[in-house]
């Protein structure tokens, strides 16, 4: 798979004026971008994630053949089916980090952490709002290459809505639940289920992530020599 | 796979203080971070790059694993691999978009995008920067949800690189290259090259990227329910 596009006539292209300024915040949007899992009660509004969505369809993808569909699930149906494949993630997540529910009086970070992933998987038929993402097998393409062409708007999505001050988190709960949100969505055998986002107004603060420095990651030429 | 991360200590969480003009600079980075074919002979420096690829660190992956590395490519060994990749995916894009090399003449807007597309592939030896984007095999995931590791994080690459106005394309001469590819580089068994982006300052202009509207795929609960 290339990444081509078609024909596309010039036009004039907006220039980003703002200077530096504009540039360090967007920056502070990306290093601030934190996985939100404890949400207040407040619904989400269908505008504001068409807004989110939008950003998400600004996004490359192979030949920009744009194979991407998102949908909005909020009803019992699909809450039904979350729920189920967060039960089925729940399971694997214990299993894979040994997380045990942490005690009542447990106030060390490593609890409050835990509590929040089992608040959001206990919590998953009544998420505020998620969204699956969902991307159209493309001729030639490997899986992993499908990626490239869904995954890219799925982080436009969460920048954008943190943007909005929105708090969101990727789950794997579409791969347990496979099943179920296939059949409450009515998505087509040749599409692929790419990822299930939780959005809703944060309890609790955006936050930096934490990441590796990037000389950890980054090399020039060699695997392992330093850029 | 699931997306969860490891404890995570609290911190003072920096607000977005900008408000909606923030929010909007940095839509219009987002709307206008469209695929840059040619580029000037200036080179691109390594410390802009590392900012870049800073930013990269920033995205979301399962389990916060953080299971990427970014190499950026200048040597003679490298450049032979990237130049190989490109013959090759310039073949399959012929065929694909049924492509051919524009009359010299030809100023129609189709005649110049190919030009573009020629252009590139041909100079593929001699790009400013190439960074090859690999991710680790992850445990439990599926090859496409292995994507959701890496491509975020080249999302976010893309877009700081559009902040510094540097030009970026995404190519899948990683593909037809890959063999020459992991001996320049030296990339280990367990790893997977999941992209190559060509890095340069742009010759015209960054402009609007051209996207199907977003009603047309985004849904509300089933398949086909408008949202």
């Amino acid at each position: 798979m290339t990444h081509e596009p078609a024909a596309m006539p010039g036009r004039a292209a907006p220039g980003l004026d703002g200077g530096s300024g504009a540039g360090e915040d967007l920056r502070e949007v990306m290093r601030t971008a934190r996985s939100i899992r404890r949400f207040t009660d407040a619904p989400v509004d269908d505008g504001i994630l068409r807004r989110c969505l939008e950003a998400a369809t600004w996004a490359p993808s192979g030949g920009n053949q744009q194979p991407w569909r998102f949908v909005v699930l909020r009803s019992p149906e699909a809450r039904a089916a979350i729920a189920e494949g967060a039960r089925g993630a729940l399971e694997v997540t214990q299993h894979v980090y040994r997380l045990e529910r942490p005690a009542p009086d447990d106030r060390s970070s490593r609890a409050r952490s835990a509590r929040a992933v089992f608040e959001l998987h206990d919590g998953a038929a009544t998420v505020p709002a998620a969204v699956l993402f969902a991307v159209r097998h493309q001729r030639g393409a490997t899986p992993l290459l499908q990626g490239a062409s869904v995954y890219p708007a799925m982080q436009n999505f969460l920048l954008a809505a943190r943007i909005e001050r929105l708090g969101t988190v990727i789950t794997g709960w579409h791969v347990a639940g496979e099943a179920g949100l296939r059949a409450a969505v009515g998505v087509p055998d040749e599409w692929m289920l790419a990822a299930l986002v939780v959005v809703g107004w944060p309890r609790g603060r955006h936050g930096p992530v934490r990441r590796k420095p990037v000389e950890e990651v980054a090399a020039l030429d060699r695997w392992d020599q330093s850029l």
